[in-house]
This record gives C-alpha cells, structure tokens and sequence, in this order.
C-alpha cells in the first residue's frame, strides 16, 4: 500500500516545508524537531530524509527559497520611470509581499542565528542583494536631485525596518486596508527621502 | 558549607534572570530548560525556585521588567520645549536605550507568541502606553502644525519599527558612532513627519 509514486513525493516535499515554516514560525527552530515535522505531514521519521535535508539544511532551504522568490518577484516588479517612482514601487510591493508571508518573514529575521556560519553568509547575502536594490534607487535618486539624504546606506536599513514592521501588526479586516496602509507608508518613506 | 545569606540569594535571583535572558535570546524561550538555566548559575535545579517563578512566569518577568524599565527611563528623559524637541528627544532615547540592551529587545519582540494570554494582554499594554508617549507627541504636533501626518497612529507605529530596526545591525566599532546614527535617524524621523 505504500505510495512511492514521483507525482507523492513532489507533494510530499512542499508540505514537509510549509509544516515546518509553520512549525519553526510557532515555537523556534530549536524547539522544533524534525520527528514533529513528519508527524504534522502523516509522514514516517525514518523516511522523511528522503524528502528533505537536516533540520539546518531545511532551514537553510527556506529562508533561502523566501530570499530568492522576493528577489525575483522585485526583478519582476514595475518600477515606473526615474528614483521616485522606483521609490514608491519598493515600498508598495515591499509591503505587500511581506504581508502576504508572515511566518517566513519572522523565521527570516529571527532565526539567523540558528544558522551555521556557511548557511549564515549565503543568507545574509542574499539579504544584502535585495538590499542594494533599495539603496541603488535611493543613490540615483541623491545623484539626481530628487531625494535629500545624507546616508544612503542607512536609510536604506530604516525604510526596509520601517516597511517590515507593518507585518508585526497588520491583521485584515482591521481599521485600513492593505492598500491603505501602504499609501500612508508611502507618503511617510517620500518625506523621510527629502522627496 | 551551603550559602542561603539574605544577600547571596538577592544576587542569584538576578544573576538568573540575567542568564535566562542570555539563554532565552541566544536559543529561544521553547528551547531552554530550567534546568538549564539553573546550570548556566551553578544552582541546583531543585533550589531554582526559591529564586525565580516556573519558566512562563521568568519570561514574563523578563518583559515585564523591560518595558517598566523603558517607561521609567522615558519618564525621566528631559523632553525639552514642544513636539519637534520631545520627538527629538524620543529618537536619540528610543535608540540609544535598545542598542544597550540587545537580547531584551530581540525577546521582547519575538517571544510574545510564547506568552500565555494573561502575560500577554500585561505585557501588551505596557507595550501599548509606551507607544501611546509617541503617539501624544505626534498628535500635539499635528495639532499645533508643526507635523504634517495624516494618521499619527500608523506614524507610530513607522517610526519605533525604523528605530527598533537599529538594533539588528549597529556594532559598536562600526563605520558610524551610535551618536552620528541617531543624528541621521533624527533627521529622516524629522522629514517622515513633515517638519
């Protein structure tokens, strides 16, 4: 009766890392082991390494996979023309993507030091590209007159900080829209640039 | 050769609450024991409680301690004349006093999911009147016409995440002093509300 078919264990996979997102994001990746992991999923511990790597692999895989998906929906993302609309896109879809993960986006800032030193430099990384593409607008956006700041670097940490923390309080259904929010976000951030 | 002096058991409390921080900030809450704890001090865990409440009851200490702290000291913060000086002063306070102070603000934020409802709804409105000290300020300034922010309420909440946001990447010995970057933070706070 046992189900070996490829079209299962394609399955399989994504489900044991949705229920550990789900998992770490509730009680900590250290809390968490990888015998729960199989039990959320119906899956048995002995096979489960058929699935997926070690409990610091896995991590790794899903903050991995959080940063590369956010990087290539930016790449994707319409930026208008010139610094400010570019400005505006970033805090748009900044928020919105970010809302739309919640338990990735915690697990992303708060287990960073569950991870060993190799995962730990290719994380941060990845972090530090989506970064520079925040700061590269506001750069172009100094060099060309819009935006009045005197460090680029630092106001990139703000806005990103500033941006993120929507997901630590948002819930739908309260008093703004998503949409709402991210408009005032939007004048706050302008402001803040000198624009 | 035991030691229960008055004052040897007023030193083990607090050097176990402060190895729980280190302990919870380091592993997180789900992960460490109390007998862990008890070790990290060279306790017995048997003799834990004499010192310290059951595990729930230390982290919501742990918080608890930390806000009334934080208010404390912003009570006492000299706040100058007007909104734009008290808004001042809240951002070199607000980033000054979480640099110092690193794993309580990393717990603060990330172990409320492990409070049980009571501790939290506490802790919660501690966290609450701290936010409502900025808001009375954005508000006052709003009303007198020195901000220019259409819902002071979100403005808040934008400005602690900006300035909380610190504490994930300042080292001290890094390319800014903590003193220049509240000065840059000051300034795009500034800008952010309109003055």
């Amino acid at each position: 009766m046992a189900r070996t078919s490829g079209s299962h264990s394609q399955i399989t996979g994504p489900r044991l890392r949705a229920a550990a997102l789900r998992l770490f994001a509730r009680h900590g990746y250290a809390a968490v082991s990888m015998r729960q992991i199989a039990a959320e999923v119906g899956v048995q511990a002995g096979a489960l390494y058929n699935y997926i790597p070690d409990k610091q692999g896995l991590l790794a895989d899903l903050m991995r996979s959080h940063l590369e998906e956010l990087l290539a929906a930016w790449d994707l993302e319409p930026k208008g023309t010139g610094p400010l609309d570019a400005l505006e896109a970033f805090t748009r879809f900044h928020i919105r993507f970010h809302l739309e993960r919640p338990d990735a986006v915690f697990i992303a800032y708060m287990e960073l030091r569950n991870l060993d030193p190799r995962n730990f430099a290719e994380i941060e990384a990845l972090r530090k590209r989506y970064e520079t593409g925040l700061e590269d607008i506001l750069r172009a956006g100094r060099a060309a007159g819009v935006f009045d700041l005197p460090d680029t670097k630092l106001a990139t940490l703000a806005v990103i900080a500033m941006l993120t923390g929507v997901t630590t309080w948002y819930r739908p259904g309260g008093r703004l829209s998503a949409e709402r929010v991210a408009a005032l976000y939007w004048e706050m951030v302008r402001k803040a640039v000198g624009a």
